[in-house]
């Protein structure tokens, strides 16, 4: 095995670079190490780029997919030459939270890092990987999805799942960044009615549309959940899917919901604060956090194994690690929505 | 029929009177007009008593038990002489919203007014009201708990069942004022395995025991959610009825549940702000608002009836309604946890 490997690094707002480091090895006996197969860029992680929330230079990434080349001493469910999806949340997937549905929350969890990189250490790689049935695809666009689902497909499920998305339903998603598109393509896969996204943007709305949108809309805030609500009998939807992270978006989302609806929120929460007095007389329901993405992946896996859905569509540039830098750059500048890294 | 009665006016903050009003009659042809049997002061009706809201002179009370005395052209479903209990919130009981489970925001609705008094009208009558099977109680225990399930009881009921309150779930309730204690009744009635009353009064803690609770917490806040904690393992309630309205409540009862559990918040929010990020990270489910008290009706008079449940314990102090004032100062100097006023 090589001794060192390239990897992405945030120095500062808008400054990252690709660095030679050290390759990683097991720690705990309850790690994993994983050659990743490709890597790829978060909306989150341009939070931080954006100088939006505080940054310390920091290795970057959280989204993998890879074959594993070393096992702690502890490790019984994923064996080396495994090809495997983790969640980008770790869990021991033992514990009373992660059995309730919450692996997002294990008491034993964290969170994933380092994974814009040629190997990445997987804790608690028991409770977070699942091996793909069959071994490593061969056809590109089944690699994409899966790696979609450690992450923005998860996220975007999870969304639908909180919004209690489903036959009958009506799903609204605000936010047609990846998790929003994959919040669409969920509420479709997952039997909805009637599937609203929000977008202005025509090559998003597209792929809303492909991923199984019946309508878009262009309005934002109260305009846009007016027209929610013009498409519902004047009640507002069933179910609200809030994949931004903003005051804007979770104000949208709440007012687009009708009483007694089910409003899931999956953006990270940025400087939001929720008025206690307009949540009270919406009487939705509101749920969301970290998608406790390990909860979805079997299913999420056969899905894409049998090509049921194709969520790695999200991936409109493709680029190779080297040029992680301008990756970050396109989807700042909102060229591409999501860009996978080949490592 | 008289062509006066008594009726409880608030004329500024701290100022309420009795005066002599006309008696209302049918106006709309879904209304029905009631004698009041008994009535009573609601814990919101303090909110402009203290001054926190804007006052205008206004007639009060929206709790009610009472006779048809009137009815309009189309009401089907109560006739003259039936003895009813109706939802503090008005509803058609038949559109989308109330057939979903909240007629609380009936696309029709609107809220009760006017309660404290001898005589009151009902828009709505007949998704409003229900009869009491058998007609008038002559208990006056039954009378009183049955007059509770119109607002107080079916308000910290709402709350149990929005927290998903029930068998194998551990549930703790902030706020000991009638709508926390009726919340702790019905996490019990529910079949809750453990529930957690906060106070720090010893009246309201007694009620709380007789209602159910098997641990009553002095501590708030931080220190009041760190107590939940130790008695659930490290990882919080897995229900948590938020029974106040306030921030110092609302951040409580999230600190007080642990992930993937359920907060249910009927107290009238009053300048709460809730932290998006908090609130994602907690990855609670939150769902609250006016209770859909007509919902619960006809199962609640039930289990009052058969004498399974006796909220009208909350009642501590009873009062002619000419002495409504001393009943209002009795309640915001907390000496009455809620007074029944004899019309």
């Amino acid at each position: 095995m090589d001794e060192t490997m390239r990897g992405v690094i945030l120095h500062a707002p808008g400054d990252v670079t690709v660095e030679d480091r050290p390759v990683p090895h097991v720690i705990d006996p309850t790690d994993a190490v994983l050659k990743v197969e490709i890597a790829c860029i978060c909306g989150s992680d341009l939070w931080p780029y954006r100088g939006l929330q505080p940054v310390e230079e920091s290795p970057m990434g959280h989204e993998y997919i890879g074959t594993v080349v070393e096992i702690g001493s502890d490790v019984k469910n994923v064996k080396v030459g495994d090809f495997v999806v983790g969640s980008f949340c770790l869990s021991d997937n033992t514990c009373e939270i992660c059995q309730s549905g919450y692996p997002s929350r294990c008491v034993n969890g964290g969170f994933m890092g380092d994974t814009q990189a040629q190997y990445t250490r997987v804790p608690q790689a028991d409770g977070t990987l699942v091996v793909v049935p069959g071994g490593k695809p061969d056809d590109p666009e089944v690699l994409a999805s899966l790696l979609a689902a450690s992450d923005v497909l998860g996220t975007g499920w999870f969304g639908a799942v909180a919004a209690e998305a489903g036959p009958g339903k009506t799903v609204a998603v605000v936010g047609d960044g990846a998790v929003g598109l994959s919040a669409v393509l969920a509420a479709k896969a997952l039997g909805s009615e009637q599937v609203i996204a929000f977008s202005r943007h025509e090559d998003r709305a597209a792929l809303a549309r492909e991923f199984g949108a019946d309508v878009v809309i262009a309005e934002r805030g109260e305009e846009g959940a007016a027209k929610v609500k013009e498409l519902t009998g004047g009640l507002g939807a069933h179910s609200v899917v809030e994949a931004v992270g903003n005051q804007v978006s979770m104000d949208q989302a709440i007012a687009s919901c009708r009483p007694g609806g089910h409003v899931g929120f999956v953006g990270v929460s940025h400087d939001q604060q929720i008025d206690g007095g307009s949540l009270f007389f919406s009487e939705v329901h509101l749920h969301g956090g970290p998608a406790p993405v390990r909860r979805f992946l079997p299913d999420l896996i056969d899905r894409i194994l049998k090509k049921e859905i194709n969520p790695g569509k999200v991936f409109t540039l493709r680029l190779p690690l080297e040029q992680a830098a301008e990756g970050y750059k396109a989807m700042d500048e909102r060229r591409a929505i999501k860009v996978l890294l080949e490592v």
